[in-house]
């Protein structure tokens, strides 16, 4: 055993072979970086499926055991480190200039970064569906993928995804039981004292002026018509037909708890996982959007290798694919700390350490 | 003299004044961050303006002296690496929770970010005028900055903007006269050949599928068709008007040619300032499209200390408010060294060095 | 109110006056650079006060409130993310020349960086006293510091640093108590079977050469040796008293502990307090070796504003001031998964949530 | 042709076989981490010697040919980039916790990462020698490399390196003949000069203490020695004969030049590759700092997979296996601006454009 044979190097170091000194018989100087520099991207994915597919198993299992939190988190947060570096990886690539990438392009069609199968199961894992999908990747995804890729990535679409996971971790949280005292109900006439207020500085400000103080009304009354929304079963479900919002109204009332009491001890794990679900779907748009503008820099409006114009494709996913939205919206919600509810003791009790905490 | 009367950091650390301890009675923990980065901000964006200021003066002068693009492209630099602090620094007002902002968000109403004068400062140096501001921006300048913040900044649109000089430094190139040699001509049939490789590589390949190929179709007759304006003046101009072009012809055709010929060692400084140019509007972008974010991420739909929903507002102006997007365009039109023409060997002797170059 | 004023902008726009045009009568063009970098310098060396100081409030009262662990992890994260953002500011003014950087040196002479007294008071809250310093370091400290500075510096010197407030926290953990069951015996066990494996490793493989062999063997007792001296309190205060340690020995087991269990809920927040502290250690550290290589950069061997070869000077401090270096350390005794010891039943319970978790 | 064919994707992800499953029969969640990292490491390590030989192949000309300067700059900032993103993936292989590493680390002895060849190789087109290299360093060459591995090497070190091929184009640089005129006795006169003044500046100010002075003079005669070796030919041999210096003489003075007058448009892409090999330099002096830390962090003073306690080993190595020192340490030989000799017209005209130039 040693260093090279371990990693395997005389087969790993082999896989680079120059579409331009095989066609051309005279390599271009840029395929070797154009070549390596996806296939580093191919192995991180890899990682990135290893660590999803670690997150998904103990959120699978009936009952989550107590260290599992911690885990899962350690591991969502090693997808985040993963994500930058994705993203730093664009400065490597964008050293490459419009005149070398020419040189080769037209050898690699119709290859295209779209058939990356492995980009296409993390995104079915965090629970992308293909009817979810824009117009173009579905016509991609029948006519560019084959039949074993495009099985493969369906056969992960029947699985529970890491949305529906999490959305069932969220519904199950035992503290959404209050018993007689009505927590909710405390809590909208608070957040009904907070847009009230807003609605006050709107209206008292006559720097302002008038189109101003319209507009901001304006959207003063859609924010109170979601939160509205939020609190009624019936016009929840409205807008979840309307693909509005996915989670369940349960989920993501629990969810607006432990973002509203993040700092009791026992909601520590909980909010970081809140958290890290929206930093990798951040991750995710942020290197999407890279990634188009990278397409951009260098072919401009000229088609791709994949025959197509990346960009405009590229674009047009960078915000779609998001998959924990509604996490992310939450923040229209939260209210300032002096307005959150004070809590019952047995509940404050539950929610903090069983020692006699000196520590 | 020591080190804190040079910097005068008495006065420096006097200037972080909590409204929450002053309205309140009460510090709110946070608030001191808030000041402080936006303090930070102010300072480098006073910077950014002494190195803008500096970069207009050089171009300003009747001829460019030798050293001067070294210089301007040393100060650019400069510029984009204050943009990319200014980017990072996102990651710190990023750790402000908005349970912790709404603690005294209402205390700063109705401030708002957008009076920050010295950016609206950077961004008239840079070419930005008041009539191609959005909606919002234009209410907003009336109604929310003082008289004499106005004049400021419209002095400053009297003045010629860095987009003004640069197009005047592009349209006066010495080697854009190609005396008897068309070069224009020579590089038409380049691309033409190019486009309609370009076309046979898409109706050649059965996999892309007749959907795609009709967008790609489509999309290769605009390119087409955006190729023919640059080339032919009456068309460009009709662009021009319409505003999808800012450039002049002559400077853009000028942008192209040092693009293509961006090797020889006369263009390696146009070259550098070329992307200098896209990168400084690339980072402006970018920092607006992580401050629309961060808004979102602490406020959501919820107004801002402004009385507006900033995040709205914000994301209007990420995209629009660029100023070099011809160069950044310019991609479109690059072709693949091989096609590109071989000059006149008199015009190669001017793109050479004077000296017998054994460097 | 409005955004200017809120900010003190008139105030703190005006900090930057160019000695170069007060002595010389012509402003050299980087001074502004040199004055702003440092300016936002003091700037975040304040804020980072305001953090260390509420960190220090935390645990100085007499019992930790629960909620408090995770408000310290989210200001110490605050600090290292800014620290971040110090280490990125040298990209900044790497981009001022050598060349540049002499056109104004002369006239700062005598200022120095030493003399920033926040950094001192920075240092000093974390635990740093003057008798650990270099001696060039006392030897500034007398010699270009005002008596009021000194005065404010020793001040500090005398509170509990947080080097003492934490040491106080881990010794009062509440686990460190096991009742009958004798943990650090088992574990003791368990680190002699490691390192004994790590001999037999070194012994068996041929490869390794006589002389790695010997040297290897040579670091393996060592290691022994300090494993020895944390379990035995004489040999432990030995080291104390060297300075090879600072924490006392119950310290150091608890913090052993928490490492150790770390994927208990209940160690969560204080795993992350720990690996924090090292963090922030770190990040000074790489400041310091990141400032002292810029210095060099820009000035060679030359002496900077102080009067003095900052280069030299600033190396020597890059790794002495650590404060939290036993925390760092605490890796070479930690142990493979499966060699933990199982926690009796009891103890298992008090580091679990309190709640029937299913969550 | 596919994306998937193309980038052999089949062979790349199935390089990966894990140990722990191998001999334990159960996988270690973090090994397959470690694998990648390494592998996407060694993909760089690839890039970086595509790049290295393309830059040699450049300088082994006879004569540079005038498009050359500028691609050879393009490849190493590519080189750079590379090296950045090298150091960012420290942030990922930090998130393996000690305890998760002991999990299978025992399994990988005697493998050690000492045994990349690429690295090496890297090490040796850039100028490294193994007589140049540690003590450790040799008795790992000879005990863990194969024979082959050895021979590939030394077969490296045999071609001529970078630094020899860099020193050669310094040294035939055209411009350090400057005929009846002698630059450097003018230089010399404005050095003593600046060095007279630093000596009236520490001499002069009575804040510094008389320590402070002693040895701040001793380090101006230092540097005062210095750079009288640098001007007498016999005086800089001894430096070169003691290691203290590595380029010749010649090429040393004329590097100084190019720093010296680097505003000129003909020093433009010298004065860049000059400051790119100092880059390259650091990055890698960086990257085994960062390496040795995370050793460190993860394995405390416990022997690695190689049998060697790899902190102290890599320590040892960081600062030593600098190429290209002298051009860092140039700095101290720079004067300001105002001092720097004006050059004959002669010389000013070789060192300008060749066109008339209104660019």
């Amino acid at each position: 055993m040693n260093y090279g044979s371990y990693l395997k190097l005389d087969q790993l170091l082999e896989c680079q072979d120059l579409e331009s000194l095989k066609q051309n018989g005279k390599a271009a100087h840029d395929e070797t970086l154009f070549i390596i520099i996806h296939q580093t991207y191919e192995l991180w994915f890899k990682q990135i499926l290893h660590e999803l597919k670690a997150v998904k198993s103990e959120f699978s299992k009936e009952r989550l055991p107590d260290e599992s939190l911690g885990k899962v988190c350690h591991y969502l947060k090693r997808v985040t480190e993963i994500q930058k570096l994705l993203i730093d990886q664009m400065n490597i690539i964008e050293t490459m200039t419009p005149l070398d990438f020419l040189e080769f392009r037209d050898l690699l069609v119709p290859s295209s970064g779209f058939q990356s199968v492995q980009f296409k199961l993390i995104e079915s894992h965090l629970g992308m569906r293909l009817e979810d999908r824009t117009h173009m990747e579905k016509v991609f995804f029948e006519s560019r993928l084959s039949k074993e890729q495009q099985e493969l990535i369906l056969k992960v679409e029947k699985e529970k995804s890491l949305f529906e996971l999490i959305q069932a971790w969220l519904e199950r949280m035992p503290f959404s039981d209050f018993q007689e005292w009505n927590f909710w109900e405390v809590y909208e006439e608070k957040v009904s004292l907070m847009l009230k207020e807003d609605e006050n500085i709107i209206n008292s400000k006559s720097q302002l002026g008038d189109e101003i103080k319209r507009i901001e009304l304006a959207n003063l009354a859609q924010t109170k018509k979601n939160f509205d929304s939020l609190m009624d079963a019936a016009a929840y479900n409205q807008l979840k037909t309307g693909k509005i919002v996915k989670l369940s109204q349960k989920a993501l009332l629990n969810a607006l708890f432990i973002e509203l009491y993040r700092d009791w001890p026992v909601m520590s794990l909980p909010h970081q996982l809140v958290q890290l679900l929206i930093e990798v779907d951040e991750y995710f748009t942020t290197w999407r959007y890279r990634h188009a503008l990278m397409v951009q820099r260098i072919l401009g409006t000229k088609i791709g290798t994949g025959g197509s114009s990346g960009h405009d494709y590229l674009k047009k996913t960078t915000e779609s694919n998001r998959v924990f939205n509604d996490l992310f919206h939450l923040s229209s919600f939260l209210i300032p700390k002096h307005h959150i509810p004070e809590l019952p003791s047995d509940l404050k009790q539950s929610l903090s350490f069983n020692y006699d905490s000196k520590l």
